[in-house]
C-alpha cells in the first residue's frame, strides 16, 4: 500500500501529501474534514492496490452500470485509452444484447467492449471494480447487492449526502442503503484525495457541486470569504440533464436560447452547501441558480462572495494558486484572464478566474468544467485511478477538443 | 395633440396617465425622474404629432443612418409592416450604391425600400424623423448636424448618460455635442413614456439596462428592494456584439460554449446605474456581470436582490404585476413561471419572473428581452411612434417566433 | 369537377386570374396543367366567399385540430395578425383544460385565443374551418366526422396521395377515408390555385415536396428538364421532426452534426413523384435523400437536373423567372446568387437559385423555404385565404426573422 | 523515382507491404494503381526512419508553421500525446512573441510548447520535420527556402495539383516552387501509403477530397461504378473556413440556417477531379456543390453514382469493405446503417454507408469526417507518421467526442 503513486495513506501523522498543494489542508486533514478520520477506515482496503486485484498486467476488470447514458459512453470513451482498465462488463437493462456502438455508434472503433448485458447476468465475481451510472434511488439496492470486494465508483446522487433525512427530504423517499451511505466517500478529488484512495465507495461529486466547491472549499476553509451571502449563479450544457426523452430536451427547445430552471429547488443544493460547510466549519446556506444553455457539453458557475475583512480579488486568485499549484486538472488563470466553457471541452479540467466586483469587499469567482468529464465521467475515472492506485491522471490527459 | 393614444402631455396637473399602470410614478412625476419637468419642454415639440409631419397620409418619411448593420435591419423589419413609417433613406458610408437586400438578403421582397447611400448625399430636408444606427462617438456630431426639425432616435449609447464627465470615463472622449445632451430623454418607454412624446431626441437604452431597469425601477422606486447589495447576473446572444468581423465572434469561437466578458467593466453599467440611482432617489451602485451565450438573439437578467423589511418575493411579483398590467410589451409571470429568452424571439416583449431565494429576505428576478427588438430597435420604433403620435404598439404586434 | 386533378380543373378559357399575378400561367392554366379545365366547376363552391361563412365581420372562425405542436403554434402565430380569422376552437386531447400559452409561452400575448379541448368538445357549428394538424392515420377518421361545411386544410399526409395503394405501401394502412380522398385538392398553392379555392379539403403539401415541386413544377412542365436523372439532396430543420420526445431529436443528439436519414425510403418520396409527374405528364422517379441539419428552421433542395437538348441553366432561371414573375412568396436570384435557409426565416418565402453545373448539360437548383411556414402552417393560411375568398397573403407578409 | 504519382511508383513484385493490414491493395499495389511501382523508390529515403532523425529518444523536433489557425493548433492538441514529437517552434508572424495558451487558451496545459515566433527567427537546424499549415501562395516559397533534410507535410493546397497550369487557372497565380511540386506525394493516406513513406514532401488533401476520393478511388479503380455522372453534394463545418475574421463566418451569419457556396466553382475541384482521374485511368469530371452547415467541425458527402452493369450497392459495399478491411481509421459500416458527423468529431476516422437508390442503376454512398483531423491535421500526422516511420496510428488513437 505504501508504492500506491498518489497520496498514499491518508493519516494525519504521516501525510505524504502529494502534491504539495493541499498542505493548506493542514487544519481539517488530507479530506478537508474536521476530525477526519480516514486513516483508519482504510485498513480494510489495504489489498485495493491495482496489482492486489488483478495478476499479471496491472489492468483491473471493470464494470459500467447503467452503460446506455452519456456518463457511461464518457466512461468508455476515456477508458478506451486507458491501460489500467478493461471494461469487462456493460450493463443496460433495456438495451441488453445489443452491441455497444449500435447505442453508441462514435464508439464504433471500440470493438473490444462486451455488448450490452441485464445487470443480473453479469458475473461479478470477474469484475474488479464498477462505475455505476444509474438513475438514483434504484442505485441503492444495486450497489448494496454488489460483492463487498468490488470497488465501486458511484455517479448518481445516492451516496453524495451524509445525512440521510437530507436526502429523504430533496429526494422523496426513504434511503434504502443507510448503512452504506455511512462508508461512502464523496469524491471530490483535490479536496478528499486521501479518504478516496482508501475507499470501497466513492460518491462521485454532481457537476454544480464540483464547479462551486472547488473554488470556495479552500476560500471557504481559509476564512478568505465569509459563508454569507454567496451567491451562485449556474449555466450549464444539456448534456447535463442526461439522454432520456423529454420535451424540454428537445433541440427546437433548446437552441438558440436560454432559461433559468430549478429556481431555489435544484437537487444540488444540499450538496453544495454540505461541502461548503464542511469547508467552513459552519453550516453555509448559497443562493444557486442554474441556467440552461443552448451547448452540449459545458457548465459555468458565476459565484459572487463577500470577501473577509482586508481580503481583496488578488488574494483570493493567490490562494487558489497556492492550493492548486501541483494540480494537474486545476488551473487558476492570472488577472484579467476569464476561462471559457468551450476552452475545456472532453477534458478533466477546472478552469478558474477571479475579479475584483464593483461592489466594495465583494470578488466573482468563474469557475468552468466539462460537466461530462471533471463534473462525471473523467472525476469518476480520477477517483477510480487513486483507488486503484495507479497514477492519478491515467487516461485523462486528452487536450480538450476546440472549436 | 391632447388625443394621442399613449401616455399624453406628462404635466403633473393633468396627467391622463395610460396606461394606468403608471400611477406609480406619482412621486417622480410621469417619466420617473426626480424633479420631473417635461411638461413645459413639451411646449416646443407640440408640432411634433403624425398628422403635423407629413401632409395627407400620415405617414412619416424616416432615414436609417447606419443600416448595414444588426439593428439597422431590424428597423427595416419591423418598419416593413408599419403603415406610418416610409422609409426614404438608407446610409451605410462603405456600402453607398447597394442594393439593401445585396446587404440583407433576407428582405428581398422590401422592394420599396431606397438603396444604401452615403450619408452626405441625402437631402434630410424630406426627412421627418431618423432612426440613427451609428457606432457611438460618431453619432454626436452627426445627429448636431442634422436639421433640427428631424426627430431622432438614437440607438448609440451617445446620448443616454447625462453626465457627460460619466461618458468620458467609460467611453474614452470628450462629448462632442454636451448641449444635445441635455435636451435628450432617455428612451426606456414604460417608464419615461411622457417624456419621449415630447422628445425631440430619444436616447434609446442599451439593451443591458433594459432588461434590467424595467423590473428594478419600480421596485426600487417603491422601496421594496434595497439600493445596496444589487447583483445582475446577464447573459446575452451574439448579435448584441453586432456585425462587424472580429475573431471573437466567429461560429467556432462562440459555438457550444459560454463565457463571461467585460467582468466589472461592461460599459452599460454607468447607464444602469444612473437608471437605478433615478429610480432611488439615491445613488445605486450594482454589481453587473454580462456573459455571451451561443444563441444568435435573447438576453437574459438574472438580478439578485435584498428585500425592504417585510418584503417577500410575492409582494415584489405583485408589486410588477400592477405596475405593468397594463402594458402591451411587458408580461409579469405567476408564481412559479419562469422565462425563456426564446419566447420574446423577434417580438417587443420583456418578460418577468420572481421567485423567494434560499437565502433569507433576498428575491431572484429573471428579465427576458429580444436584445436586437426591445433591447434596440423596437424600442426605437415604440419610442419612434409616441414621438410621432401614432398608436405605441403600431408595427409591432407580431408574435414571437418560435421555435 | 372530378376531373380535379388533386382537386380543380381550370379551363384556358376563362381563367378567372386570381391574383392577377399568375399571368404566366396562361399557356398552361390556373393549375398549371396543359389543358385542364376548373373554371367552370368552381360554380358549386361559390358560397366559398368569407362574406358568406361569416355575417357581419369577414371573419372566419376556425378550429386548429392538433394545437400542441409546432404547425398549431404556428397557425396561432401567423394568425394572431390575420383580421380574416378568430381561432374559435384549438384541441389537444392530452393537454386539453390548459391555456395555449402554458403549452406554447411564446404565445403569452394571444389571450383571445380559447384553452386546449379535447376534439370530442368542440361544438363544430360553430367553426367555419379548420386546420387540421393531426397524425397521418388518424387524420382521415377525424376529417371524415367533421360537418360538411365545414372548409378543411389538412396538413397531415392523409390527403396526399391520390392513389390510395400507394398510401397503403408507403403509410402501412388501408385509408380510412378514400370517397373523401377524392375529393381533396393537393394545396401547392402557386400551382393549383383555382382548384384550391373551390375546394372543401385541401391537402396543404409536404415540406419536402414543396421546396422541390415549385421548382421543378414549371420546367418539367414546359420540357426544360428531362425527367430522368432528377437527384435531390434536401436538408431540413428539426422542427420537421415535430415536437414528441424522442432520443433522435435530442439537442446533444442533433447539435453540431448532422445526417442522412430514411435514405431511398423517405415517405415524401412518393408526393414528389405524383406532383412531378403530374408536371411531365408521364411517371417521374427521383433520387430523394434527406438530411438532418442542426438548425430550427429551414429547409434547402438542392436539385440536380439533366436539361433538354440546347437548353442552359440561363433558360431555367428566366423560365422560373418568368412563371413566378408576379408571384407574392416565389422569388428567382439572379445568376450568381444562392438562396440561405436564414433568409426565409418565419416567413412564407420560397427563394430560388439556378446554376450551370460542371456536368455538360446538367443545372443545379437551390431550393430554400421555412419548413414550417411555407413548408407547412403558412401555405396552409395561404391556401385559407384561397379558400374564404381573401386576399392570398392575408397575415402572411411579415419579414423574415434574421438573424 | 520520377514516375511517383503525386510521388512513389510501387511495384507489385515486392510491395513492402506495411502496415500488414493493406493487403486488400494486392491486386493494384501498394499505391492502389493498377501495376504501379514504389518499393524499389523507397531507397533513397531509407534513412527516413526516426531512429535516423533524432538521436536517442526516438522523438521528432517539429515545427509548426502557422500555428496560429485552427489547423496549426489541432497538430498541436494531437500532438500533446504522440510520443515521438517534441514541438520544438511554433510560428505565427503576426502573433509572435505571445504564448500559444494566448492565442489557443484551450492549450493551456501545453505548458511544453514554445512561444509563437516569426518563421525568420527559426533555427532550422533544429527542426527534422515541419507541419506547413500557412495559406497558399505564400507556402511554396516559405517551403523552398527550408534546409532540404526538413520533412514537410503541406496542409495547404500549393503541392496538391500536379499539373501547375491547373493550379494557375484555380489559384490564380503563377507557381512559385514548380520543381517542388514534382516530388511531392499526394497525402490520402490510405491510397498512397507507400509513397508517402519515401515522401520527402507531402501535400497534405483537402478535407473535401479526403471524404470523397476514400470511398471513390477503389469503386472507380475497381470499375464498380462508372467515371461519368458522378454528383457529390457535399456540406461542411465551419471550421473549414479558418479563423480569420470575415462577416460571413460570424455566429449570427451561419447559425440556424445553411446555404451552398461554390457552386461549380469551388477551388476542391480540380483536386478532387485529379485523384479520381488517377483512380479511373481516364479523366473525371464531377458535380461538385459544398454548403455550409452550422457546426464547428464535421463534413459529409453525399456522393450518386452511376454503377456498372450487373453492379449494386452491396457489390460497393463489399468491395469498400473488403479494401479498408485492416485500415484503423476507415470504417465501412453495414447494409441499412449510415454515418453521422458528430460520430467522428475529434477522431480521425472516416465512416462510410452505401445504399441502393430509388434510381435504377445508381447508388447513395455517404462518407464522413472531422474535417479538421481526418481532413487536415490528423492525416497531416498520419502521414507524418510514415514519413518518420513509427507506427501510423501514433497519436490518433483519442475516440471521437459525442455529444
Amino acid at each position: 500500500m505504501t508504492t500506491r503513486l498518489h497520496g498514499g495513506g491518508c493519516p494525519p501523522a504521516q501525510a505524504p501529501a502529494r502534491p504539495s498543494s493541499v498542505r493548506a489542508l493542514q487544519k481539517y486533514g488530507r479530506d478537508g474534514r474536521p476530525g477526519c478520520a480516514c486513516g483508519a477506515t482504510a485498513a480494510p482496503q489495504e489489498s485495493r492496490a491495482l496489482s492486489d486485484i488483478q495478476v499479471g498486467e496491472g489492468v483491473a476488470r471493470v464494470a459500467v452500470l447503467g452503460a446506455s447514458g452519456y456518463t457511461g459512453a464518457e466512461v468508455v470513451r476515456l477508458g478506451a485509452l486507458h491501460p489500467n482498465l478493461k471494461i469487462a462488463a456493460l450493463t443496460a437493462d433495456r438495451q441488453a444484447g445489443k452491441a455497444f456502438s449500435d447505442v453508441f455508434p462514435h464508439l464504433v472503433t471500440a470493438t473490444d467492449v462486451p455488448e450490452l448485458a441485464k445487470i443480473d447476468d453479469v458475473d461479478f465475481h470477474n469484475i474488479d471494480a464498477a462505475f455505476c451510472c444509474l438513475p438514483h434511488a434504484t442505485t441503492q439496492k444495486i450497489i448494496a447487492s454488489l460483492p463487498p470486494s468490488i470497488r465501486v465508483v458511484d455517479l448518481s446522487a445516492d451516496f453524495r449526502l451524509r445525512d440521510t433525512a437530507t436526502y429523504k427530504e430533496w429526494y422523496g423517499g426513504d434511503h434504502q442503503a443507510p448503512e452504506l451511505q455511512k462508508e461512502a466517500v464523496y469524491g471530490l478529488t483535490e479536496i478528499f484525495r486521501s479518504a478516496i484512495q482508501s475507499a470501497r465507495l466513492v460518491a462521485n461529486p454532481g457537476c454544480y457541486p464540483t464547479s462551486i466547491c472547488l473554488p470556495l472549499f479552500p476560500l471557504l476553509q481559509q476564512q478568505l470569504v465569509q459563508k454569507d451571502g454567496i451567491i451562485i449563479d449556474a449555466k450549464s450544457g444539456v448534456t447535463g440533464a442526461g439522454r432520456s426523452p423529454a420535451e424540454s430536451k428537445l433541440f427546437c427547445e433548446v437552441a438558440d436560447g436560454m432559461h433559468a430552471y430549478g429556481v431555489s429547488s435544484h437537487r444540488h443544493m444540499p450538496e453544495i452547501e454540505q461541502c461548503l460547510s464542511d469547508a467552513a466549519g459552519f453550516p453555509v446556506r448559497v443562493s444557486f441558480t442554474p441556467h440552461l444553455v443552448p451547448m452540449s457539453r459545458g457548465m459555468m458557475s458565476t459565484i459572487y462572495v463577500q470577501m473577509s475583512e482586508g481580503v481583496t480579488a488578488n488574494t483570493l486568485r493567490s490562494a487558489l494558486q497556492h492550493f492548486y499549484d501541483a494540480e494537474p486538472f486545476v488551473k487558476v488563470l492570472p488577472a484579467g484572464t476569464f476561462p471559457q466553457t468551450r476552452h475545456v471541452r472532453g477534458s478533466n479540467l477546472n478552469l478558474i478566474g477571479v475579479s475584483e466586483d464593483r461592489l466594495s469587499g465583494r470578488a466573482i469567482i468563474l469557475s468552468v468544467i466539462d460537466n461530462l468529464v471533471k463534473g462525471a465521467s473523467g472525476q469518476a475515472i480520477q477517483n477510480m485511478n487513486l483507488v486503484l492506485g495507479v497514477d492519478e491522471t491515467t487516461g485523462l490527459m486528452q487536450q480538450p477538443l476546440f472549436p
